[in-house]
């Protein structure tokens, strides 16, 4: 998606070796219009393959999740990484270990959202090391549905994210494929 | 709104005395066709205020308030409860105490991103006992902004959530608000 790459690149800074910021548009501050667009962008690339829900893992993905499931007229599911009161306690759960965070996290959906019936597609905002897709899948594959993908907003093409998760059958949509960040902050596409 | 209440009575649970499980279309599974009638419900309530940002905290809310925040044609901001490589390090921050989750966090905002130009629309899932809403009110006010109001799905008016927010000067707009959850779970409102 050439829109992405230039707000990347206008908006976003790199810091060498391996962070992109995105704070402004993405994560921290929204861009809601713009999310608007990735979400039909998203959409559009897995409309044929009848999918019954968006999963996404809270919480940076939520935004051009929620647009995405709203293009495709599916609900969208948050995998939550912690316990609430204001959730059920009847879960299914697995460990996720994040190196961009630094921590160890459960990874929950709550018993009954996914089934075998569902056809499920997964939207994150990055695609790094590929622990937390590669936690999602492990998920939805518990709760016996299928999955059509896993659509990033920007990939780490230096990081082995995308081969993790081809490696398990998933099909991987990047709409922004970041090959290098050089020494200087230059960030550069593939 | 009318129809929050009875999506609440269909769809959610009532667990005597104080909590309201909406995790099957608000907060776990989220439907975005009726976050995008809940955002607008917002906007139209809060539509004469110039507000140039939408805020919520992280993670419940950013459905809401991102529907709200594109129907408004303004930025959401996500305040974080968590640091990330990925994010800014230049930071203000302010400590939380929550009650439903029963923890302590921090809260914060990259530092550029609200500033005395910005009249503010505060918008998150449940107002209760209102820490959030009071911690958010104080990180807005150290970047020097003007609060428009703070916006609620659910509040639990039998808690001091509104009060609180009141007394500080803060409008609150809530589209359900229970007054009770009886014994046997049912969900009572104002």
């Amino acid at each position: 998606m050439k829109a992405l790459e230039e707000k990347i690149l206008a908006q976003g800074k790199g810091i060498y070796p391996d962070i992109i910021q995105v704070g402004n548009f993405i994560n921290h501050q929204v861009d809601p219009a713009f999310m608007n667009e990735i979400g039909e962008d998203i959409a559009k690339e897995f409309a044929k393959e009848a999918i019954t829900k968006v999963v996404t893992i809270e919480s940076s993905g939520i935004a051009p999740a929620l647009m995405c499931a709203y293009k495709l007229g599916v609900p969208l599911i948050i995998l939550k990484k912690k316990a609430s009161r204001n959730l059920s306690p009847n879960v299914t759960r697995t460990e996720v270990t994040s190196f961009t965070k630094g921590d160890v996290y459960d990874l929950s959906i709550a018993d009954g959202l996914i089934d075998e019936n569902d056809h499920v597609l997964i939207v994150d905002d990055f695609l790094a090391n590929g622990e937390a897709g590669t936690g999602a899948i492990r998920l939805i594959r518990k709760c016996h549905a299928t999955i059509a993908g896993f659509a990033a907003l920007v990939e780490k093409s230096f990081q082995p994210g995308r081969q993790k998760i081809t490696d398990q059958g998933v099909k991987v949509y990047a709409l922004a494929r970041v090959s290098e960040i050089t020494p200087d902050g230059t960030i550069k596409f593939l």
